[in-house]
């Protein structure tokens, strides 16, 4: 079983997400966390604050997106809450899954190499584009008339594929779970959750900086804005693709990115060159409780 | 499964309850909707997000009201979600119960009596007295230096009472519920609730004004108030008793209310006179969607 929940001004802004895609990722982020314990989703629960300013085709089209995504990964919408909201839209679901073995964080052994499912980084890139971040982000986006965002010199298909990996992520599972020591998906960051994995099962990390897979798309778009892709890829989060270990001779489509050690957490450049990395990325609370 | 959300500023006012008391009644509602099906309530999922300017010790206040409840329901908290809140504290809680056989509300047949588990309007009251409502409890309501509350000319035993139903519910499950053909617990108000048991059983319900069980404490309050008590315990909402049909020679200690009848709602006094009801209670929109 898994929750996940979503605030307004938080995890969204519906200045620049539609309620379809909105309800497509409240699925998809709970789906991202049953595939990162090896599982199937199966049943999944709603509840939903519903601000009073709000339309009813808004609604119409929350629930659109819920079951255009549970229809895709299989998943029967079981039951809920419903709700009026003084203060903005909430989201909170919950989904189960079945797993014959769950894959857990703390199984990760010294010698076991490094996997990511997927391309990172993209959809931070997408957010920062979206919120208009950095100096030259900021000369290159308008707003045309129906309120659509225009991003002046920015290859706009490029521009669209990495917004909708922010919007509408697409978590995908790992078929041949069977020899899968660790497994988290990306939400908070590469190296947030790397983290995690390595604080439960009490080893160390290194990564190699060259192997993490970039897009074509996050590549293009950072240079032309003279951002490094690569702090997208290590500290940006919400790429709902999987991060596993698993012992070398493993055949897997995945990309090996590094390796467990018995201590300290390192990055190393292209010249072997090591960096102690810290667990940054999306913290909610910068105090401690 | 269930699940229920409380939302600041619709469900709970911070400057009534303590966040112990909260953290007591989000498991409590969601314990209630697992006897309401006859389950034990198992494994619970608590969802926070938790505004940014709430103090450390809140939370732990919170912590606290969750394990005490969840210590007395026999629940185990497994796991959840926390995340900063813009926009005032969001509890979203989802609760695994077992039944050997479910009761559901759509199982009520003509000549089943109606009864109710405890008295009924003392939550309303409570909620009341709290804000303050009616135009002799203003006169009444008094915070003293410490910001408590202070009831003038009212039996302060018998306001805490009231009140503490409100902010602590505690509900309790039917022990024998072999004979119980649906059920459903009262958070809306017994016209509500009663009403969703016809709707879906596809039945009409008498309900006999004078047996509706009133507790000392409301009737004594309400006739200092010049309120009257039976208001409360129709519309009210919150009881969080059960309200459950079975055939007749059913033995319980529940108390019997009425009778389900093949069509048409009405509520009937002393003398027989029979009134139609309508659904009125608390309702999260009045437009309809």
């Amino acid at each position: 079983m898994t929750t996940d929940m979503l605030l307004e001004g938080i995890h969204f802004d519906l200045s620049f997400t539609t309620y379809y895609q909105l309800g497509h990722k409240t699925v998809a982020v709970n789906v991202s966390d049953i595939f990162a314990m090896g599982g199937i989703p199966k049943y999944f629960l709603l509840s939903v604050g519903i601000p009073k300013n709000s339309k009813p085709g808004d609604i119409d089209d929350l629930y659109s997106g819920i079951r255009e995504a549970s229809g895709r990964f299989g998943v029967s919408v079981i039951g809920g809450d419903t709700c009026a909201s003084e203060n903005g839209l909430v989201l909170s679901g919950t989904l189960v899954g079945h797993a014959d073995k769950i894959i857990l964080r703390s199984g990760a052994r010294e010698g076991d190499n490094i996997f990511v499912t997927n391309t990172l980084g993209d959809s931070a890139m997408g957010l920062f584009l979206l919120q208009g971040q950095g100096s030259r982000v900021q000369g290159t986006v308008r707003r045309n008339r129906n309120g659509n965002l225009r991003f002046k010199n920015l290859n706009s298909r490029h521009v669209l594929t990495l917004i909708k990996k922010h919007l509408m992520p697409e978590p995908a599972a790992v078929r041949n779970t069977s020899r899968i020591t660790s497994m988290i998906d990306i939400s908070d960051g590469l190296l947030i959750d790397l983290s995690h994995i390595c604080d439960e099962s009490n080893t160390g990390a290194i990564i190699y900086r060259d192997s993490i897979p970039i897009s074509r798309e996050l590549s293009e778009i950072a240079g032309i804005l003279g951002e490094d892709p690569m702090r997208f890829a290590l500290t940006g989060g919400e790429d709902y693709a999987l991060l596993f270990t698993s012992p070398s001779k493993f055949r897997t489509n995945a990309v090996k990115i590094g390796k467990i050690i018995r201590k300290g957490r390192y990055i190393a450049d292209s010249e072997g060159r090591k960096m102690p990395f810290a667990a940054e990325g999306y913290e909610h609370f910068k105090i401690k409780y």
